[in-house]
């Protein structure tokens, strides 16, 4: 059902939009481009099942037939997403909430409240009644659970199962309210009553609580995703179960976390950037989707080890790109159309890190509905267009790389992540209003993209012990056991770079006190008394050459040196940037977020420091290069993201053209080269 | 009661915010003026009934026989628009509740639903209780039903009346789910009942609901204003009925469909721009209202064919300016004041449009209540004002130019508006946000105004035979019938001018497939993949100068030739403006917005090949023009805009001053003249 | 308990928020910095009151005792600012309702609606307990009252309290009908019962409602402050009583109509702007709570005669700094750290312009809760801090100046300022939204403090013959009797100054007709027929120099002569500022907002006409000077705002240094001088 050493390609096909006449058309096509995998089904629940209790899976039993009659596999989706419109008159009590109150009505996507136990019982119904009826259906290569778990809910379902869930990790009350810190403005809690979700209130609202909200509502998700998850494994134990993972800062799911419930991340990414930007958006994201499947994998290996999705040879760094845009960027309120070969080359960004296929939301343009305007690999205009084009090409393509599919993703750097740090820095009063975890995140990832260097994303608690360098931006929230993990890394020798804002407070979001960076003091040898967050748009200069943004600190030193101080402002010739030596390693702190080129220049030397080398030293600033490592072969993908050709350095095969490479192999402008490199590199 | 060939003059006169003693004076000043039409009673519905079923009309009647002894005629309003705080005690049902489900309390107007049953009967009855006792009154010229109808509801009793409206549109669920598609995001419904107004919802709502919800809007808020117009018709039929429409791209109404149920279309006019826009908004609205009511009666004379309102030599054109500033222009955040002389040039631009008079809002600035520092023809300085002076002087020019009363206008160029348009393109998940049709078509408009062609708007269907020249700007929607309207004009020998955006989809606001516009692509002998929406605030270059805006487009040629290319960005060397001989005809499309004076020039050699000519080549610019033409007379409006004195041929007499002009009439700076031509030039 | 000639100093001390072995180094701390007096149990209720009517007092209990062990006073607090989660529960009717109809949660603080009885109840129940626990307890010197009076709420209690207020004020609803001019948009009151809060409408709202609005809830916030005052003061009458006013134009407070009710004005000050304009507003504060004071103790001496706070040589102008933020100052979207000494100065300004001491919010920083970033004494970082030494430093200072406490503060130009007006102000439908009571009275306050004029903020009807020149910025309403409070005085021979918008309307925010300013024609000699708002950001020339911003106006003569004209726009030549000699006085009109620069030089051209000299003529600018008046000496209080140092003319004692200064002291770069000034500059 889901072999090695092939990628897949495809994407959402909605038959259920179209008249039955369109779809054989629809799979001659998906021949054409050698589509092997497509999406059904996902908001299909008003198809499936127009009334209570009424199935009419008819439509879906072809569907499935065609594909399976075509060599296609069906990635089958549950469709739990969309109730059906006589869901939410059954059951208005289900329909979601807002933190005002305010309900809302079904007429879109996602009207259901997960915490819901009507929602629940409809979802396990129709997940059960799919499963039973297609568990073992020749098409069927993956179960897709839901799609995009992310809305939230205030109802009063929503505040019970909060209440229940408080109960399960905080024990008791007076547990509660010390790590709510309920003392402060008379919030203390003397029964368990008295708690509700977060909903609007007077003023500032309590950052413990809040925090604990985000965390309770992405085990909440997570429960209506296993009991679904669970009810189509027993149908068939062979069959893969995934739920397609939807980025974005407002998205209050643990992606790290629930990796240990799925068998096989799938994420859907949409860069936001129409420039350069969303080239780096794309390594991002494909570097926390391999990630988040490498620390789900440790976690399922110390449970039920099962590992289902065969051909992974990443260390359980195997992840899927469920959807993406063909042809379309969604920028702030307009769509901007990729230049011709984007589309490839974006696809194949995410290949070169891990993915294994490349999948579209969707495959053909519907005439109506909310998205009408989305991508598609068929669009509007029909298959005699560009778009289509390029997807008979990118198919081609894809076939002739099949190889590099389940190889490791060579990293020599390790790059820090916390859903709930994240979460916490969207509390109120914080000392400024743009610290964001993952924009420093981010940030640091440009950083170590634009100097060349392999970086996997790894949780506290991860094993770093391979990597040459650690680095932890804006790590907010540091529980006693991350500090020791930090501090551990570095006294066995570890390089580690650790930047503002970090270690500030801990697994509660109390501040640690005695001085910032709390957690992170000692191992850093600094002492920060006080933060000097800037203004927006504002800047202060670095000795050496270039500027600090967002934010700088008065920082003391308790060991460690300076290796770049403020050249203005009211901390000029303090530190800015500084080095300790702890045990056998090195601690480097950055109070402040460097401009992009000094931020390069800062992780670069750190890198190099630590005995770190770039992917391809070689490669011009533009192209970059991505080593993916099998058991017999190594393979160098060289992407250029640049509007002319470039020679790069390199020895072996070319697989896209079939030639052999002697010393460098030309990469056209705005075109990628995948290169199976000669022994003597690998 | 309502002659020919008199301009009216006045505006609301509010006697109920006033001591009787003022009463008086009032009269006395509108004599002065020569107002001899004033709207009375628009917010008296708590005066006229303090309590339910209690009413007092002793001060109306003083009010109504003090203007019939002055021989001023009454523009009498029902007072449905505001009903008073005992009626929404005794019916919160009937309060309108937002999509967020707030129901908003009395406390400023317009506090009621348009489908509550309760509001409907307590409308009905005042207005019958007023139609009984004033339709004989002698002071009685006009009847003034409501005033601005525009709001909106979302209450159950607005649900109930959109499924029943539904009903009636789609005939069965199933011609509705296919016209929604709601296949997209399993909004299938099984039952009428599930259908609700476009409520909040998770996230983006169905297009095809919010496009209904509008026209059902429009429906409903027509059918209270036809109940009380047929009560009022029935008590004296003589006496003509109307409603002040409001303008904004936010009001629910179908402006040109009511026309057909107004005896004379009558607009509410206030710009929002403070330089020379606010000539070209008061030009387009003058325009529209025009369009609108020829559109109407064209639709009445297919039926009772009833037309009231005598003098109209127009064409069914005639229309009524019912409120505009006397001396302020209301912009976003602060009110300016109009320049001395613009009042009167404002207004005889509307007059030149074909109002038949200028009316105003209000005749006294009230000391109290929200407007209290809207405009008066009065203000609150008293009538020892520069504004009430320029008053009592723009009476006497109405009085000397009263002779172009009901001539028609000029126009050889016909322009394409349609309201549903508009909504459509206000909905989610358009390919930008910056795309407006009522934005497009006042840009065209804005071009033609400057390259000096008196021009008409029309609806899709509107016999378009007479004009040199058509125009449809973004029209989005476009229903077969429309696409065969715009082909046969073509094929027929007409100019046809389409613009980016149209004819994408059809009267359901589905896409139609196979290459963008759609419904026009033969026609204009274009197909377009992929569009290239711009940042706001971004331009792309045309080749032979200018810029376009907003949008760009992948224009592939089927026939058509280059006009304009692209000459930068990634469509440089493409097709911008094309051009296409089909049948008789040509066929233009521009697949951007031009500025201002690109667009002027694109339009001017569109219209001049289809031989218009503007209505007074030599006039410079700044200066408009505008051609009225009676059954044995013709009448140039020349509107200097400029701050200094212009001379412009024309051979006539002046009838501000009554000076015969021999080859060229002096136009003051700010200032305007109205020559009766001499028979050569007509 | 509450000594003379003694300077306050500490904050609010939270020891609930902090494990019982902190308390002693706490207390060492405050005694190392000279703490005296702390605010203790503000926020304290749910920990007081654990469950309705059981109480846990042994915590407090201690607390106080050890204050009193340690010779420190407690302004003990009522905790009624922020009832328990219990209460919410049991009292669900009792939690604030938006304007919207969102009933708000508890989560946060101030989630209660005052004019709930369950909550009056359980306050004065809460009290009274306190009160009869603490009355005599030898550490209470101050009650304190709540915190920050301010939340507002729209729900069924809130409205049934309107309308019983509306009786008391209007009497009989013909009056009401008539003060809100309900004949505009039909919105005539039959019945009381009618009646509601401005709850969300449909449109823009009726500015007679808002503004009794707010003048109710400012009457049921008094109401629920002076019935707990009542108990307080019952149980032991010697301890003062007061209640700590928040400053921002969103807070529904007469602070001015309150000051009578409270034993001592106390005042929480918070400046946003991070550069200059910080102190400028930290003058204006201080300005203000002084003017506050000294009106409220002419009430209260014209009541019952109490004042019970010893040491005010001021006139009645005693008050104190209740909070400050040590090292933060709070900026829109982060927070900006202090310079170091510029805590100092900051608070030495508050004492130089009166206050009886320098509190702060709070003593330490906490680890949690909403405000965990907010400024402390003690930071985050501990007593080994930059801020904790600079609070040692200070605690010091105050102790050498302590000679200056209750002196009068010397002013020769009284500022008008009125609660109603900048209600007003935020009224819709006013010709701009620019226009601000309380920015206009900055604007003026700000020219003042650049030209070293002390100057006392007074309400129209206070004693204002002392003062060489009086200024009304904005004094958008006035009654027939402020019209004669100002005419009196110039006719008396006063200098006044009158800017735009004043006079425009009378109590009840009607407009005066017969040409602006209303009130203020006749005194002024000028006749406005219109007004001429700028954009924002615009700005029109003025003859002579200098600028006006917001707001111009074509001023008509009518007595008065020119000091400015206009020098561009269309008001080019017409008179911008004006001059009229009436009675024995003068009476200048500025009809715009001219740029700092400027209204510095019009009101000293004012100022100095009138016979009014600076404070220090000789203190460069930068340098704040602030003269201070006791019975036996006269200090004059040097604060050094610029980053250098400066050499200021002065003779006598320099306080801080004990150095004697015979002909100009020293300022520091940043810091401050007080000289107590030997006889002959007294």
């Amino acid at each position: 059902m889901w072999d090695e050493a092939r990628l897949r390609f495809g994407g959402d096909w909605n038959p259920e939009q179209w008249p039955e006449r369109v779809w054989a058309e629809d799979v001659a096509l998906m021949r054409r481009a050698r589509v092997d995998l497509v999406t059904v089904g996902v908001f299909a629940w008003s198809r499936l099942e127009p009334a209570p209790g009424r199935y009419d899976f008819g439509w879906l039993d072809r569907v499935l037939d065609l594909l399976a009659d075509n060599g296609i596999g069906a990635a089958l989706a549950t469709p739990t997403a969309s109730p059906p419109p006589w869901f939410s008159l059954a059951h208005p009590g289900a329909l979601p909430v807002t933190a005002d109150g305010v309900r809302l009505h079904h007429g879109s996507r996602d009207t259901y409240c997960a915490a819901a136990p009507a929602y629940r019982a409809a979802a396990r119904r129709i997940a059960g009644v799919l499963a039973e009826r297609y568990a073992h259906h020749p098409a069927l290569a993956l179960w897709h659970v839901h799609n995009e778990y992310g809305t939230v809910c205030h109802c009063e379902h929503a505040a019970a199962a909060f209440r229940a869930w408080l109960v399960g990790r905080h024990g008791d009350l007076a547990a509660l309210n010390d790590a709510w810190t309920t003392s402060f403005w008379s919030q203390h809690y003397s029964d368990w009553a008295q708690i509700s979700t977060p909903r609007a209130t007077q003023y500032l609202a309590n950052p413990g609580q809040l925090l604990d909200f985000r965390r309770f509502w992405s085990d909440t998700l997570l429960a209506a995703y296993t009991e679904q998850r669970d009810l189509l494994r027993a149908a068939n134990p062979a069959v893969p179960v995934t739920t397609n993972y939807v980025l974005g800062d407002w998205v209050p799911v643990d992606h790290a976390r629930w990796a240990a419930e799925v068998d096989l991340v799938a994420v859907d990414h949409y860069p936001s950037a129409v420039d350069g930007g969303a080239e780096e958006q794309t390594a991002l994201a494909a570097d926390l989707a391999r990630g988040w499947a490498r620390h789900g994998a440790r976690a399922r290996a110390a449970g039920d080890g099962r590992r289902p999705v065969p051909g992974d040879a990443a260390g359980g760094g195997a992840w899927l790109l469920m959807e993406s845009a063909p042809n379309l960027i969604y920028t702030a309120g307009r769509m901007h159309t990729k230049e011709p070969g984007r589309m490839a080359r974006h696809s194949l960004a995410h290949v070169a890190r891990g993915s294994r296929g490349a999948m579209y939301f969707q495959w053909r343009a519907p005439v109506g509905g909310a998205e009408r305007f989305h991508s598609a690999l068929v669009p509007h205009a029909g298959p005699d267009s560009r778009v289509f084009r390029e997807t008979v090409e990118l198919g081609a393509i894809l076939d002739r790389i099949a190889e590099t599919d389940g190889a490791a993703v060579e990293a020599s750097v390790a790059l820090g992540w916390d859903a709930g740090c994240g979460w916490a820095l969207q509390h109120p009063g914080l000392p400024s209003q743009l610290v964001d975890h993952h924009e420093e995140v981010a940030a640091a990832h440009r950083a170590l993209w634009r100097a060349g260097f392999g970086c996997d994303v790894v949780l506290p608690g991860d094993p770093v012990d391979g990597y040459a360098l650690l680095v932890l931006p804006a790590l907010y929230l540091a529980s006693d056991a991350a500090a020791r993990w930090a501090r551990d890394y570095v006294e066995g020798g570890g390089h580690l770079v650790v930047t503002w804002l970090s270690g500030v407070a801990d697994e509660h979001a109390r501040v640690r006190t005695g001085g910032y960076p709390g957690a992170f003091r000692d191992v850093l040898g600094v002492r920060v008394e006080e933060f000097h967050p800037l203004a927006d748009g504002d800047e202060v200069a670095l000795a050496g050459g270039g500027v600090g943004r967002i934010w700088s600190e008065g920082v003391g030193l308790a060991g460690a040196e300076v290796v770049r101080a403020y050249a203005a402002g009211v901390l000029a010739g303090q530190p800015a940037v500084t080095r300790h030596r702890h045990g056998a390693g090195t601690a480097w702190y950055i109070s402040t977020r460097p401009d992009d080129e000094t931020y390069r220049r800062l992780l670069t030397d750190a890198a190099l420091a630590a005995g770190a080398t770039p992917t391809c030293p070689a490669a011009p600033a533009g192209v970059e290069a991505v080593r993916r490592r099998g058991a017999a072969a190594s393979w160098l993908f060289l992407l250029n993201h640049t509007d002319r050709a470039h020679r790069v350095p390199a020895a072996g095969v070319e697989l896209l053209t079939g030639v052999a490479v002697d010393t460098a192999v030309e990469v056209p402008a705005g075109g990628v080269a995948v290169v199976r490199e000669a022994p003597a590199a690998g």
